[in-house]
């Protein structure tokens, strides 16, 4: 069974609870179940932590793991965790950054990824969609 | 019927022909045919030049096509026509940027987009698979 | 009877067009017939491209015609079309830059003008009001 | 009657006195008397300073007056004086700026101007007609 | 025979015509016609355009004529097209950018060439001779 | 019996005047009779002025009182009148630096105070209770 | 009984430990105590951690608390971490920044501050005494 | 008799008042005593103002005077008056540029004069012997 | 018995996991098997963790210890945590920041060293024998 | 006789002995042999010196030679040394750049050349036959 | 008898002999002559060089000297050596920087001064007077 | 027997001259002295010169020799010298960048060594230990 895991960073956890008039009422979880759901046949892990270091050590092991793919929103950490940017890098799987809203056309600071150099790819703008469609691609891959 | 229009900028014309030990030996017009057949409910538009006031024109034209979205790869000009970017502001359609290449991991002049912020998305380096990926999300939103 | 030459680039073919709430329904050719109207005794000339090398052809063509003085919008090319400011730099005549809406109030990008070094001024903000106070000026010139 | 301020601010005091040979020997005020000629249906207020801080409360002061609009070439000010900026931004009458040669041919610490954004345009090298033309912009406007 | 395509950019249609008494009242074209006479051997091709578009067509020509060298000299477009620069790079022939005036002696614009990664070679400022040098060396070289 | 110096900026004159549905019908005549009211025990002496010149005689002139502290808003001049630093930088007693408005999150020019390396401490976006917070920290200090 | 939380950020556990011929011996926790008597009626909590994610997990928990405003000093997270400034962003309650030197007068990393446009205000500069004026502003603003 | 006139700008007054152990209790009034009797030839004129339109002022009345040079120290203003610098740019008479401390050895923003380009020459760190090197230049120049 | 603590950051758990055909297969933890052996008259302590908050805690331990020299590889934090800046700067022993491959040789965001500051000196590109060289100098230098 | 002076700066007497498969075997010297037997009716002066003083003396030399024209490759000094390109600027004759490799093809260090407003032209990247194109071109010119 | 060095470096050898009809065709070893006999009691050293490690060398040998001061004129050295910076730094002597021309009203890279921080003062563009003014002031001091 | 170079650039053979009360009184001659008696095994070669050039010629003169090293120190040139930084890049043996101070701990310009890249290693701040650690690890490498 393939599996692939999804990396959520810092202030993810809230989404669907903060500013549900936003971004809806949906919570990560429940949307991961109704991936799981479109998904039966590939095993969806799922970690999200506000602690760099501790973002730093899940992606560690996936060397450990037989991942088919890791799909990655470092949330602000896009922005300046070079250490996240070099645990990334020493991974040999496909890995995608995805950012649910759409960072280069937000505040200056959000344009600029210190992950993307060590990521096949980046989806940005394209809400929790973004998600599905690495994963799609993933499985494409293969 | 739905339709969907895909606009390619400068030098894609060449995809498949230059450097096939690279890119493969297909060309972006047989992709084109690959891509028909798998949406065989979705009209599938293409376009593309060499000429940045070409383009604007004919991104101007979809004023007047009832389109579900616009994929747009303007190759170099996405680094400084702010022509583009002004033509694509003026769309309300969903309009998706799509870039083979990870542009964010290459030349540090291709790090900045000036077409982004007029865009809803936008699908760096994930190859020509880009383009499938942005019509199955455009496909998905309706 | 004196001439002057009113050229437009990218996008402001639209006016009028699009977002009517705004700008009004009026586009710029039934603008330029009221134009026309105040200024009987001129010969008003017009021309609108898209295409940054077609509004240098029509630039250069002002060298085989006896104007009282050129009227230009480039729009986006404003800020960064090199080319067109070589062409304008190589004529004679008086050289007048509008803008619509006042570009230094506007995004950081539209703060630069590569054309304004070869005119001889710029009006900014003032609406389309701007294209007939520079022909104001072209007329009390003389 | 409709009445129209002109502010100048440093050294503009100097017109026609300083370097005749090149800007002629008419003064600010004989220029404004013939301005008034032009136009008699208008009081045509005029003050002019040195002084930042007497900039500043004459512009205040306007918040007195039943203005048309507000005509303002501040000189060197223009470029660095935020406290005229803020004290514009407080005016909701029309308010343009002018400036006698064309700033942004000049050297590069007249290219940026702090008050653009607190007014509605800008009229840049076409000598003291500028005053003129930002009147009749102000007269048509009504 | 051996031919070598010379590609001008932007304005260049006017050398010759333009300031005659800089430049010379001699045309590129009667230019070029000395150079086939100091060159009979090779067959000297031509093409100017004052489009960015045509310029990127013309020089993806070439990837059709089994050419000996390419001597460009881009104008204005040196600074900023990139587009230029992506399909110059896709070419494998010797490729040689020159210009007539000493570039790095002019405005700091005119400093940068986004052109000069993708070419063997850059000969600045020794007037139509440029030309002249850019094929002796495409000829010693073979 | 204790003295505080109070010294407004430009444009401060008009808080209570300008735009009474944002900062309320209150003038800083008024707030001052009402902090006056708190600290009966303190001779709260206050300045204002448009002037930037006015403004340092004014600081200057401390040097001849005997002040407890020094408490200034010093409107846009804090972002760029090192002259205003400057005669701060002379004066022994306790200086705080007090905006009314959240500088730091306004637009980027007022970002940067010129005075803060010349002052004890600064506060920034508590509204007029700025002011009182100081005068508390002062009379805390002694 | 109104709650105040105080969030302190990297190295603050050791005032009053480290350098106490500068800071004096008296530790945090010791002024809390004296804070708290000054403020009988309320509730004053506190939090320090030299963890990144463990302060972003504190702020987030305060979503379930019913507090009158929080007031934090993140120390030299403040300059970078752009996580914790979105974790601010989400909160509704008044949010004040506290900086026990005044790092504006320090070092120039220190006077960007990401936190900023995420709170209400700032005090700078004013010794622990920050902490007791932020509590007032919060107690006076019910 | 030659005249001459020293300008002395913001702050300047305060010299041997402010900080007598560094600057020594000589005010520049009694320092100019001192000059005028080792020049009794001379008519040394003196202004100073804490007033940056003031001092321009002062500086526009040297037209009407038949001046040998003008010797400025502008104090903090040297560094962004603008207004200033096109002041002393109107006069033909030979200007100096004096600072009594070495302003390139101090803080960064006072290590550019926006004044110098208009001046002739510039003395910079040499006490208030500055002041005597510039008024012995301007006579052996005559 | 002297102490010296080595200090290891993010992602130098994995040295002789990772890429083993580049840095060989030996471990971080048996190297420093071979380190003690060579120093048996030394007690080399080791902590490494991917956690700048539990890096920082760390740090600040050795406030309680009695070490003879800190030796410090903060990997990627070394350019941007200014939290672990501060931390050192707490410390009075010799601190010695040392880096495998050489920083300023790679990428340039590792060219800037927020850490170099509150460091006595700096060992680059030396491989793992950076430590050894930076525990031979901190023996020598008793 | 008509003679050209050559001055090749630092490392440049290394041509042809280090790095032989790269650049060949041929040494400078063998080169200039080569190129005085293409122009026989030439005298060709050589100098090379590691020095930016020795190179400053030898260019300065040739105000007392009569020269047709000078061939300079200053090396890296091209970078950085004002002093030699100010003793370029004093010589009248003909100045060609040359620099073997594409110094804007190269690190970014390189493409700032100090020495090119200086010069009458540039050519780069042409290998060892640039020296060759600018004699020629100086012959041209005679 | 005191001893003053002046220490002119790059090209200054030139001076009256290069463009005479601008400098004048006085050599510097005539002015020399001049200066000498306005200070005779003074023993007025010379030396000049075009090399930096010469000018270096010379400096340094002056701590072996019983020098009142220092006159130096460093040409464009002035603007990127660091090693004559720090050679300056070293000694203890009044060091006095004169530029010949007003450096600060020339080309942008004359503008910065490495040598100024090592200096007590400089004396720009007042002509080979500067010399005399520092030997003045040299002798005042005393 | 191994041989090892050690190169000092300008101003470093004043070490142990000048500020004796800071560096000591020991000269580097007998530093040296005492490093030779350290490593009677390795013949120690030394040279010092002030003059960019001579350390060139000294750094060629090595490709000549069979070394096991070279240990670089050049002063001030280290910021600027791109001449040393190419020279240092022909020669393949090992080479340490050694600095006696601290580099990255003071003035700004010191924070950029363009000899880095070119470098194997580099230690900084380590006094004139730095040369015995660079010595010790090129003995350990063999």
């Amino acid at each position: 069974m393939r599996k692939i895991l999804i990396v959520n960073g810092p202030n993810l956890n809230l989404l669907g609870i903060r500013e549900p008039e936003i971004y809806g009422s949906e919570t990560f979880e429940s949307y991961l179940d109704s991936l799981r759901a479109v998904y039966p046949e590939v095993e969806l892990l799922y970690y999200q932590s506000n602690h760099e270091g501790a973002l730093i050590d899940r992606i560690q092991e996936t060397l450990k793991e037989d991942l088919t793919g890791l799909v990655v929103n470092l949330g602000a950490y896009t922005h300046y965790s070079h250490a996240l940017g070099d645990a990334l890098r020493m991974l040999k799987i496909p890995k995608i950054e995805v950012h649910i809203s759409h960072i280069f056309a937000r505040e200056a600071f959000r344009h600029q990824s210190v992950i993307s150099p060590a990521c096949q790819g980046l989806i940005s703008g394209m809400g929790k969609d973004g998600y599905r469609l690495a994963i799609e691609w993933l499985l494409w891959r293969q």
